[in-house]
This record gives structure tokens, sequence and C-alpha cells, in this order.
């Protein structure tokens, strides 16, 4: 159990696997050997025209804190085996590389880096894993809220899923990422602590359980706090829940702030529109409708389509869990890597799938801004010695179906990557998550509406710049020749 | 950022409402009276015939270390506002109340409780949220886990999912369960360590990407490596990756275990078969075929019905984020609660849905074994203090179809709960791991195969005493007429 190492640190947060390849560099000398990483995701998530990138500040976390303990270096000794000249070389392992990331909150869309590393290799192979389990959660969830917020426009929303996140990390680190994509508060009170978040929240059926009846409980609760919303499905919702909080916010009257009623069950399109005619009656017109039952943007998109009559939404499974893709499939590939001499060399992947080829070499993404309309005509990414930003006239063409493609003038062209670690140092403050939700907000705008539609939204251009097609194209023919010299023989099918 | 705390502990680590709800209880001089809750799910994940148990060890901990710490109090009061009175109370609160519990591995069902909850209000109310947490998630990994080992049988499973995890603790108490539920090994290497779990791994495609070629890297890896299982896909697995793999295997001879080869892209079906037939003819007929992309128990199937030659499966993204089902739906009810006299009443929650009202009363859960053949009858759920062990003949009914109905003797009834925390103590010695897994396969001993299929798997009974339920009838009953009798009005429709 945890409690057993006082001095457990994240740096066995790993697969074993890059301890292993980190061991064979190390004992073939090539671990300082300077690599280029990039870590980004293929496709967008659920059908989803963009996503929303959070991590980052977790990220920065793990990197300075980077260090073998020694209850680590115990576990690989005693239990795993390894060698000591290893293990000391581990003991005083840190990192030491560069790191140019995105901002969080930034837009993100798929085969273009997110964060790029260089870094000796070895250091950069071991914080894989935990910076590919960073991205993927926070990232889809970042994007899941962004994708509800769209739909509820101006109304609340209220992010209520700890009792259903996988485990304590995914209600905290989803909490934040979901207030980054646009929700207003969490329920989690720790989340609130740690990331300074907004925090929400009513009351359970069991305080109605606890006295007598629903009135005797709303009143109950009234008496110790002045802003009361009231959950009336605890018995019988329009029989018993909403006539007692009615009842208890009349005899009140200004010795509470009535905010309104909550309803976790049943027909909410139905209950909603009979409450509020309920409240209406009464004079609570300003009161407010709180719904919360299993909700995600389509069936809210279908309870607005019913006119159900909600302003505040509270959303748990569907979010916390990113229900109907519950996984990013961010990956992590060498790009370059030094060579004996000192030079750096381009690395590839090969695949029989076409979008699984990487894109090799050391590389700048930019976002092309129309600057007539202010917005984004696509991404594109080129090699590190391009400036877009001093070109008058682009060509854009699609990155599998080239010719597919069209000329940009009078553009700006943004880097999207900030250096945020320079060798090992974190040189980046990190913005508040308010600015950060502000950041991903003012981002959306450069974006047309046919990217932001929940259900088949345009797709966003990402392309690769001539020079970097180039590239890649001679990298595959070069990885072919490579194979065919080799006459290993095998199946020629 | 949590090292700006650190004192920071999971008392925070709730919903807000359970704070506030505790302020009321504890402001109306209620919060001591003896509650019942029972946490349970209504529906087992996946379609799956019965769910696994996985959670207990965290929860145990989690209570242990259950104490409102400085920076938790001052959050509370200086950005939230809460009042000293209350503050004060909280400060030397600790969980002082009996947890009765199944053990984990053990097999669990809908609408029966996997923990019962004895403690004053106010505490059972404050750790409503993170039991729920833990017992979702690890419960629900079990469970995908155990569906997946039915289908793979006898073949070795390894879980490396951490990087699609849903944050750090997902990646680390999932491979955990998943060990529960019958997975042999995680690529976790912190997991391997916190919770004595076996690691295992192999290398990944940037160490191919690092040397000149396959059979470079192959050759690199087997010098610092004894035991070897060679990924053979980053370029071109038939005609570079295994001839590559069989050639260093053959000129390295004795000098290394060649253990196999891992596949992780392309069709797998085709690429096991022709890898086998190359591997077998070059006199490598015990050297393994691992394969790892994407798998969940629909594509192992399916794959082992097309002859795939796979000896050993690496399950990562559909296991660790349980994919097709990502949340497990256990509440936590209160059941019963001591009134002003200091007798124990009975607490029902109503639902418009069947499935939702809640069995109300202190209960007991037992597994009815057929001492004939030494299987499960179903389990059988009682008032506290009935008890079935002592009778001949009992009548077993269905909760919602009653008139389904049987008899059954000749029985053993075991029952499902152990009391783990007395008087908020911790009485009960956690097993390892590894008998927890053992515990699992043996439970599902007790199951006819009927039970343990992954598609439409028959229903395990889980039925009430006749007691338990004219009990409830009785409830559901005094509810309506108190809500008749508030004459409070609103809507009859």
């Amino acid at each position: 159990m945890k409690s057993h190492y006082p001095d457990d640190s994240l740096a066995l947060h790993t697969d074993l696997y890059q301890i292993n390849m980190a061991e064979s560099y190390w004992a073939d000398g090539i671990h300082n050997r300077k690599a280029v990483f990039e870590l980004y995701f293929r496709k967008l998530p659920f059908g989803n025209g963009y996503a929303i990138f959070a991590g980052l500040e977790r990220i920065l976390d793990y990197l300075r804190e980077f260090r073998f303990s020694e209850s680590d270096l115990n576990y690989l000794r005693e239990e795993q085996g390894y060698r000591e000249d290893f293990l000391d070389y581990l003991k005083d392992l840190q990192f030491t590389g560069d790191i140019y990331s995105m901002e969080e909150g930034e837009l993100v869309f798929g085969n273009e880096p997110i964060l790029r590393i260089e870094a000796p290799l070895v250091e950069a192979q071991l914080i894989e894993t935990a910076l590919l389990n960073i991205v993927n959660y926070q990232t889809l969830i970042a994007t899941k809220a962004s994708r509800i917020k769209q739909v509820v426009k101006e109304d609340i929303v209220m992010e209520f899923g700890t009792r259903r996140a996988q485990e304590m990390d995914a209600a905290i680190w989803g909490s934040r990422a979901a207030f980054i994509g646009g929700f207003d508060s969490t329920s989690n009170v720790r989340a609130g602590k740690l990331f300074n978040l907004p925090i929400a929240g009513t009351h359970a059926h069991s305080l109605v359980q606890a006295y007598k009846n629903d009135y005797e409980a709303f009143h109950a609760y009234a008496r110790r706090h002045k802003n009361c919303v009231f959950l009336v499905d605890t018995y019988d919702t329009l029989k018993s829940g909403v006539p007692a909080a009615i009842k208890v916010a009349k005899e009140l009257g200004d010795k509470i702030n009535f905010l309104g009623i909550r309803l976790d069950s049943g027909d909410i399109s139905f209950l909603s529109k009979a409450a509020r005619k309920m409240l209406d009656e009464a004079g609570f017109t300003d009161a407010r409708i709180v719904v919360s039952n299993d909700l995600d943007e389509y069936t809210i998109l279908n309870l607005l389509a019913q006119g159900a009559k909600v302003d505040t939404w509270g959303i748990g499974t569907k979010l916390i869990t990113a229900y109907d893709q519950p996984a990013l499939g961010a990956v992590y590939k060498l790009v370059s890597l030094e060579d004996e001499q000192g030079n750096m060399q381009d690395r590839i992947k090969i695949s029989a799938n076409a979008e699984k080829v990487t894109t090799p070499g050391l590389k700048k993404v930019y976002r092309i801004i129309d600057l007539e309309n202010g917005k984004a005509q696509g991404d594109y990414i080129t090699m590190h010695d391009e400036n877009p930003e001093a070109e008058e006239r682009l060509k854009m063409f699609h990155p599998v179906h080239t010719f597919i493609s069209k000329f940009v003038t009078n553009f700006a062209a943004k880097n999207l990557h900030k250096k945020v670690i320079e060798d090992g140092k974190q040189i980046y403050e990190t913005p508040s998550v308010q600015e950060m939700k502000e950041y991903a907000k003012d981002n959306l705008n450069f974006l047309w509406d046919e990217y932001k539609r929940s259900l088949n939204p345009e797709e966003y251009p990402v392309d690769l710049s001539q020079k970097c097609w180039d590239n890649k194209m001679r990298n595959i023919q070069e990885v072919r020749d490579m194979v065919h010299e080799l006459h290993l023989g095998g199946d020629n099918r």
C-alpha cells in the first residue's frame, strides 16, 4: 500500500518497457543523444470539430519532481533484479531537456504536436507514459465539457461527477479540465481547494430521509444555510417536493435566498414545466430549476427541443468519464535523433495504415488567421527552419488528399508552441484556471460555427508545408530502401 | 496546486453538499444519530452475468486517515465562509462507526449491499462520495478484467493501459483491480511496487527507431536484457521485424532467452499466423506471440475464431477505461436511522421507477449454495434478525416479478459480509492481492457456466426474503400515507 512508502514518487509511474529501453540506451552509451519526441492524437474525440488541450500544469509539476526515490530504487533492485551500475545512474537522473507546449485552453486538432520534447533520449523515453496519461485524460474532459457548454449556451453548468469518476485523480483533474472547457463549478471540494475552482452543490435525498418529510427537511436545511436549492424528488416531486419547497420559501421569506429547486429523476421535460408553473404561480418567478440525471449534450439538446424549463444543468457521469468515448488516443513519437557525429537525423515510423505513418523531423505548428474576418483558415505544420509569418502567400493542402488545396494571403501565423521548460527549468508561468478558461473561450471565437456544432462538424484543416511533406516522402522511401537492403527474407505477400 | 498543501487530506474529496448536510445535521443536533447506509449498484456492467468487487483496501486506508487537515479547515473558513462553531466541530471529527463489507474478489450482483455502513449520521454522510468513487471504478475494472479472462481462458493477459487511463489513480488502482479480476501482470512499475503486482513489458517502437533498423535494435536490447520479446512492426512486420528477430535469436543462441515477438498493428489474425509459421520453420516453436492493439473480449473472441496464433494478450485502453461502459452506477442509500427515542427506524426512497425504490431496513446478504452440486442457487437478502442458515427450506422469489419463485432445500447460506471496521478501528486484515485473485477465481466455481458467458448470460437470482419484501411494501405504503396527509396540494396528474 501507498502509505508504506512515504517517499513514493511518480518516476515509476511508467511502463516497465521504458525502464528496460532506458537501460539499453544507457548500456550502449546512446542515452544522452538529443532526441525530439512529439505528443499528439490522430483523431478528434466524440466526433467533435476541435479539442481543448489541458494537462500542462500537471506535467510541469511531474517533471519538476521527477526523481527516483530510495524506495523506487530499492524496488527495482530487490524486487526486479536491476543491476547496481544502472541503478547508480538512475539515482541522480533528472529531467534536463526543453519542452515546447501549447497552453492549456488552446484549441487542438488531429495530427499536430501538442507538446514537443527535446531532451536526452533516455529522459524523453522515461517520461512518455506519464505525459500521455495526463494529456489523454485532461484533454478529453476539457473537450467533452466544451461540447456540453456549446449546447447549453449561457445556462450554468455544474460538474457533479466525483462519485462516478475513474478513481480520485480523475475526479479532481477532471473537474479542473471541465472548468477550463467552460463549466462554471464543481461539486468536489478538494478540487476547489487545490485548483481554486468555484464549488457548488445542493443537498441529497438522504437529508430528506433524515427528517420526517420534505417540508421538515427543507426547513432544517434553511435554518443553517441562507442560500437554498431544495431537492424535490425524494418521495413525490409534484405532490410533495415542489409544494414543500414553495411552502418553506413563503414561510421564511427574506430570511433565506430561495434560489430554486433541483430535479434528479423522472421525466425532466414534463416535471420541469410543471414545477416552473407551480413556482411562477406562487410568485417565485426568479427561482431556478436545476436538473441532474445522467445528462450529456445529446439529452440536453433533446430537453431544450421539448421546451424543458431548465436554468442550470448538473452533469456527472457522462462528462467525468467521457462516457461515449472514454479514451483519447494520444501517442508520443520519436521524430528526430542525434547521430554519432552529433547531427540530428529524422526518424519515422511506418505503418500499413496511412494515418499511422509519423511525420518526421523537428517541426513547428502555426494557426493561420485570416486578417479580414479574424477566423482561422487552418493549422499549418512546417519544418523548424520555415517561417510562414514572413510569407505573403501560403499554399495549404490536405495531408492525405493532397489535391485538396488552397492559397491563403493576408493572414497572421500564430506559433502555437511556447517554450515552457529550458534545460530542465520551468520558464513558463502557469496562468490561473480562470485565465485558461477565458483563453479557451477566446480561442473558440477564431472558429467558424461550422467547426463547433456537435453533430457532423466540418473538418478543420491541419496541413503540412510543402517542405514538410517532401521530407516525409523522402523518409518513407529511405525506410523502404533500408528494409529492401537488409535482405532478411520473410513473407513477401 | 497540490504541492502548495503538504497537509492535503482526502476529507475534502467529497461533494460540497455532503458538508452542507453535515452542517445542518450538526446544527440540528441530529448528527450523532446512528444511521445505516448501504452501498450497491442496480445493474451489472457490460451485460455481464456477475461483477467482482474491488476497492475495500483503499476504503480502509481512506477511513483510517479521515481527518480535516488545517489547510482543509482554512479553505472552508476563508474561501467558503463556513462558521467557526462548525469548523471547530469538524476539526476533531474521525470515523467512529462500523463497516460490514464483502471481501475484494467477491462476486457481486445488482441490488445487494456490497458495504453496509453503521455510523453516526454525519460521518456516514461525509464519506459517501469517496466510497462511491473508489468502489465504482475498481469494481468496474475487476469485472471487465474477469470478462476478458473468461475469453482467453488459460492464455496470459497483461495490463498495458496506463497511458490511456483516466489520470494516474485510475492507472494504478485499475491495474490492481485487473489483477484481482484475473490478469497476470501490469506494465505500470509503480503499481507493481505499491501493490506487489507482477510487472511485465517488452520494448517500444522508439527503441527500433533509435537504431539503424530492427536487427540492430534487437541486438542492442539483447546486449543488456536476457529475456527478450521483440516488437516487430516498426517498419514492416514480415519483411523486416520477424526475420530480424529470428536472425538475432539464432546468432545469440543460449546467450538470451528468446521468449518471442510482439505484434502491435496490422491484421493480427493474418500476421500472427504468418509469424508463427516463420518462427516454427526457424525452429523457435516455443517462442510466444504477444499481441496488443486495442483489444477487448470481443476482438479476442473473433481472433480466436479465426485461428489467430496468439499466446499472450496485452490489453490497454479497452480494459483500463472500461471502454464500453466506463461507469458503474453504484449508489449509497440511507435505509435506517435512529429516532429521538433512540429506536432505529426504517428509511426508504421512493421513485417513479420501480427499480429505484430502495429496500429499507438493516439487512444481511447470503449466498445460497446447493450442497449437492456446490453451485450457487442465488443470493438472498434478509432482515438482520433472520437466519437462513437455520432454516430447512427457503422460498426464493424474484424481487420484481414476485410470482417467479422456487423452494430450496439442502443448502448452505454464506453470509457475504465481514465486519471490517468496529467503532472506527479496522479489525480486518487485508489479504494480499494474490489471495484476492485466488478468491475471485474460486468464487467463480460456484457459478454455473450460464452465468459466466460474455453474451446474454442467464440472470443470477438476487431475492428478498418474505419478511424483507413485506417490510418494503409496508414502508412504501407509509410514505404514500405521509404524502397524502401532508395535504400540500400540487399537481395531481
